[in-house]
């Protein structure tokens, strides 16, 4: 099961007046963690998949908040994919702090894949090669699930 | 149990390229309602929690989504307090569209009572009157669980 | 000269660290003000607009802050189409808030007009119908400038 | 006058459904970029400049936009000090994505200096040392203005 490990800076925007990053933003940093994941792992962007004609639009979404990040912190978020099927793929990030080691969150991401009219599709049958790539990532049980 | 319904419309900013509301604003529609709830059924706005020295940071939040909301949508959030003990409360939220009666999302939140210093406090030691008041309108039940 | 009055409540998400709104989010503001001065005063959502096959992607903002807004405060965006050509339209915003009427901040965002592929049309002769519309309330010495 | 140049990389959550970068991001880049010019620069974080009691707030933003950035674009952000009293800050700003040279926009943010209770202060006086530093950096004929 591969990993990819996302560093970013939270910002002052993504404040809010309890002196905290505001809870949102966390689904924020699982995207761009997301997104890197694709990039590095899969060797695709999501731009790339959107212009193969798939989706993942979201389907479900979690997230624990154990410390609460602040303004300027530098955090990391490991992604993984938990589990796969033909019509739909899910994703575990966890968020630390790089200077104490913080654990700052954990969350899921569920997605299904749909064609650019929002209908779902079998990934397999419609675009075979990425299936196969995001499939030969994932953990190898996932299928069986 | 006492329910809240919180209406509003879905601003351009808030949707993303797929042409949707980006699933991070849920999260936001949901504190609008929590709010409103709290100003409507419990008399006191989050302004005067947080004046009597009390935080209520979030600990978990959790969404599913049915029917993407579009841009200029009018919809409906109906709160409820799902269950509350002496610290901690968690409400759960469902947004439908109104033209439609689409079923947008569901959501629960759930947050920690905290003084200004981020520490937990038991809500019924530190401000007797404020959990009072929280604990009447929860399901009744909830203390049990 | 026609007048759009839209009031709204800020949200806790849009606050910063520094406990006031974030200064970005008036832009926001201005973008909800627009959408309601083409409802209220032309009698088309933007959705409509768009449904037309009319962008109004922004060329220009500005904005000046006078006093910061808090959190929960109900404010007051008084809107007017300062100028408007064939090619483009600015819009002024001001914004007060309601318990104290105190001067929040001005803003002007002007807007080009395009086609679905971005691409600078004559609104006049484009879609004269929306063009008579949006002049018929803009300033009349507009055209002149 | 000394340059910073900030790089990153646009987000899916700030495309809005016209499939670009929605303009109120840019007011978030250019505050991302402003939060690095000190650190680059000046040798000092936002957070050590709110830690010796001043805060920076926005009284007036400025942005042209050019041409739109899009989703997964590289950009980057080249800020400067156009001038500075003590008691005010104006940065300058300018926006190039990476992989064409397109210019994106260009920007203005005006800052006054105030102390924790939002009073202007006089930099010169009450924090010395850091308006050595800000000053040293800045355009050297800002004050005659």
């Amino acid at each position: 099961m591969e990993k990819c490990i996302t560093k970013l800076i939270t910002r002052y925007y993504e404040t809010d007046q309890m002196g905290i990053i505001h809870h949102s933003n966390y689904y924020r940093y699982f995207e761009v963690a997301r997104t890197d994941y694709l990039k590095t792992i899969i060797g695709m962007t999501y731009k790339d998949v959107e212009n193969i004609g798939v989706r993942m639009p979201l389907t479900e979404t979690h997230c624990k908040y154990k410390t609460p990040a602040l303004y300027d912190d530098e955090i990391t978020i490991t992604t993984t994919v938990r589990e796969m099927t033909v019509v739909r793929i899910i994703f575990d990030y966890v968020i630390t702090r790089e200077k104490d080691g913080a654990f700052i969150a954990e969350g899921v991401t569920a997605h299904a894949f749909t064609n650019t009219e929002n209908r779902p599709i079998n990934l397999k049958k419609f675009r075979p090669e990425l299936f196969q790539q995001l499939f030969s990532v994932a953990n190898t049980d996932s299928l069986e699930k």
